[in-house]
């Protein structure tokens, strides 16, 4: 750890107009150089451990089609998951599914306090002011996951996630059936138990804001045509679901 | 008020086994003989102040589509409205929009209270039973509202109204766009501030019961098969609805 700054999230469309505001926490594999590469397997800073292939390019497609900023961050999930409460365990385990991460073996107190301020607070703060500049914009969270988890394909597509506020995820289910043909389902492959719904507690449940976690399977989302289409419809399901739900402009 | 028994509802389809329960609280223009008209003009009686127009043969297409119990008023809303509490001053209006009650005037609390005990304690209880036996159905009130109201034409076609829990009514709203032109709005011509949700309190909001009360412009369901086309659609929204939010078949 000798690098003196720590690397702020992207900001992209920073001053889109449009009903949303878009985050996408595992936008990237770069791992810092001071990291040394965690001490990753060759090979492993490519999957989806690292990151989440092609959430970054169905984010950047929704923040055009959406007029809306999004806030994607610039180092790997495995430096610090900022889906993840700053600074917890959590947000820089040893070990996943499929890899282990040495760099992240026996890390004090202090080192995981270290990642928390240099590559989670700049994310939070961002975010939050982001926010706080578009009192009624709803919060959208864009993430991709593996086709297949310990051995078992998975047949859900589009996941839609919630925490202790489903509106902005109820309505987006009720609206899927007429825009997409794919296998669209609540709270999978994960849920609010399996802890994944940080962002969307620490800035939308509670505030009052609307909010959704979208999760597309990565199979779907390989390559940039394949990542603007998928982008395009969810732009056009959050955007249906808005207007059902009284916000932003009509479908 | 020679006669000794109330009348209760109808009941159609009472062995239905959808996911919804349906009611008509003002599906009758009906006066008991001992009333004596209650004294209206003659022609009020067929009026929109003494019942909901159209709202029965909606209703019925939609327990017919949804395979759902139907439970019905058999007495006009000017003996006792059972959209309002049992025996309140607002069951038993001496005025309304256009007409005069002269049978509701200087009605007494005993009269009221009568009044309740053979119409809105029969309606409420067997309400009350069908929805008991069926834990996890939806309610669903079916209403129709005059296009002409204090001499201004209402624009909105359909009225989709909520109280306190908003989850069916946002889910409705947001499949409608997808499957009807008409004009669906969200607690318009009225709303709860207006006391319309007397049924959707008592029976859904707070037991957790999903629940929605549909309004329908009169004009739009003049005749048998207008009825039957409006209660097809708006089955077909309800069963889109509650897909998205995990209940019932798909639509």
């Amino acid at each position: 750890m000798t690098d003196s700054v720590g690397e702020g999230p992207e900001i992209v469309n920073a001053a889109g107009q449009g009903a949303v505001v878009l985050v996408c926490e595992h936008a990237s594999n770069a791992i810092p150089a001071a990291f040394a590469g965690l001490g990753l397997a060759p090979g492993d800073e490519a999957s989806h451990a690292a990151w989440d292939p092609g959430a970054l390019g169905v984010a950047r497609a929704m923040a055009a089609a959406l007029d809306a900023p999004l806030v994607a961050a610039t180092v790997s999930r495995l430096v610090h998951d900022c889906n993840r409460p700053g600074g917890s365990p959590g947000a820089m385990p040893p070990l996943t599914e499929t890899i282990a991460i040495p760099g992240n073996r026996d890390l004090t107190r202090a080192d995981r306090a270290d990642r928390a301020r240099r590559y989670y607070a700049p994310f939070r703060d961002a975010l939050e002011a982001v926010l706080a500049a578009r009192p009624g914009a709803a919060l959208v969270t864009v993430h991709s996951f593996t086709p297949i988890w310990h051995g078992v394909p998975r047949a859900v597509e589009i996941g839609i996630l919630h925490d202790a506020d489903a509106r902005l995820a109820d309505a987006m289910l009720v609206a899927a059936p007429f825009r997409t043909g794919h296998v669209v389902a609540r709270n999978e492959p994960y849920g609010p138990q399996d802890g994944v719904t940080h962002t969307l507690r620490e800035h939308g449940v509670g505030k009052g804001r609307l909010n959704v976690m979208l999760e597309i399977r990565n199979d779907l989302i390989a390559g940039d045509a394949a990542q603007a289409r998928m982008g395009v419809m969810l732009a056009g399901l959050v955007t249906a679901a808005l207007a059902g739900l009284g916000q932003g402009a009509a479908p």
